[in-house]
């Protein structure tokens, strides 16, 4: 028998189950074209890792200026040529650059860039978030698809997940775009504010997250220079050749569906949970990403 | 020369360093014994892997008993004996337990246990804890040393990073322990109240966090068995040979240093650190835990 629709909504009878709550995933999935916006190719920074594997970073040019500006230059120069990964510290970060600490900076960066720590909160308008973070008070997503904390007067870049930031010495150093991190557990957000985070990984995640963790210095540093994960190339998508190029998408934060995707991260539901959470972390709310559909 | 203390405090002459601000590890190695308490034997379970890894899990004895009686009696059966890791999702959950979710459970446990997803706040009292968490109104520290988070009625306790979970089907299964996982990404906060939290990974958390990635069904499941990492041996610690023993101490949440293990937390400071968050998620207070001293 095949209920009317109507009575099965209001009230689902004995063994008559009521359909799955969409996940944010199937929300996304199924935008129209319309609602997702291209990732500039400038703004993607490609890996290869001498093991074959790849990271795809999305560089947060309008946010970090200068240093995705370096960020491009040394990755033009070929300075990353003899870099590799050199640190692995469990529920923290992975790190690659400069194993050796000494090169002299790739030639026509900014050696002591502006830190980028911060900006004014209306230099980059917000869709404002309506869940609750712990670290911050007003969070929202810029139109250019980032996910941003805020106290109502500055903005900054969260560490979640994922995201990539410049590492640097002990303050005031600000460091110059050389050696890079993500992070792979939970989000370390007291480095808010301390660090420039300058992009997020959206494809390749675990070449950077299912490595060996390292031992020196209580930092995860890789003590026998074997275990370094050496880097291949690295280019900006838009200087590859043709037959090579990539392309990504993100669900534009205007776009009805992405604040369903809020609801459904905050309030997940049958078949599987039971107890909704009600909220979601600003790091549990990531913009969707997507390869960008052929034709 | 040497500065005058109360000077040196009052403001750092210009050039002159303030001293560093203690971290809460260092916080928690300069606690005397009588801040630490030694973990239950029967409340280790050491898992030993094929290639030569071991995890070991503190077992949450008081707040999930009939999940933790089933683990032990699990443990002691060999059930395990033919198990193994065989799910790695990245930025989730590691999964290990009967790879062929085929075997009949192990004898002598309870097959329908109780959801133990909450208890009522009363029965566990807690240290209450100063910072904000954004997925709980209240949250604090047990006695026993777990973090746990509540709404002033219920208590449970948070999917934090390294914390272990039992596997479940589909709600209103609960699941039996035969199956369990740990968190090797962001907190996943809104499993909480909706599965069965037993534990926390104390030690060897690589071997669960720095695995390859699966990729079957969206969930991180290992498409190849031969991907599967094989459990070689499941122990109680209180059952392993004198010579294998394996001790570890909590630092007690009534113990002076603890509250300034959560301030240093909260507010990091110089040399590295310039701007402080102020605030610490309950995911990112951890109870600190080492091996019991020597002598």
């Amino acid at each position: 028998m095949i209920l009317p629709m109507l009575l099965a909504l209001a009230a689902a009878p004995q063994g008559v189950e009521p359909p799955p709550k969409p996940t944010a995933a199937k929300i996304a999935a199924a935008a129209p074209a319309s609602s997702w916006a291209t990732i500039a190719p400038e703004d993607l920074l490609v890996i290869d890792f001498a093991d074959g594997q790849r990271g795809v970073i999305w560089l947060a040019s309008a946010l970090a200026p200068v240093h995705v500006a370096n960020i491009r230059t040394i990755a033009r120069s070929g300075w990353w040529r003899d870099g590799a990964i050199y640190r692995v510290q469990d529920n923290y970060v992975t790190q690659w650059g400069d194993p050796t600490n000494k090169k002299p900076p790739a030639a026509g960066i900014a050696v002591h860039p502006p830190a980028e720590y911060e900006w004014p909160a209306s230099a980059h308008p917000i869709v404002a978030n309506p869940y609750k973070d712990a670290y911050a008070a007003v969070t929202g997503f810029t139109a250019d698809g980032w996910a941003v904390a805020g106290d109502g007067r500055s903005q900054w870049l969260p560490h979640c997940y994922g995201m990539v930031g410049v590492a640097r010495d002990l303050a005031p150093d600000v460091g110059t775009g050389g050696d890079l991190y993500t992070v792979i557990g939970h989000a370390p957000r007291h480095l808010d504010r301390n660090i420039a985070v300058v992009g997020r990984v959206i494809d390749g995640m675990a070449t950077f997250s299912a490595r060996k963790r390292g031992t020196g210095g209580g930092l995860g540093l890789y003590e026998n220079a074997r275990d370094n994960v050496p880097i291949r190339r690295v280019a900006i998508a838009s200087d590859l050749p043709a037959g090579e190029r990539l392309s990504y998408q993100y669900l534009k934060p205007s776009a009805p569906e992405f604040a369903r995707t809020l609801e459904a991260r905050a309030n997940r539901g049958l078949p599987f949970f039971t107890v909704p959470a009600g909220n979601a972390d600003l790091c549990n709310l990531d913009v969707p990403v997507r390869k960008t559909p052929a034709g």
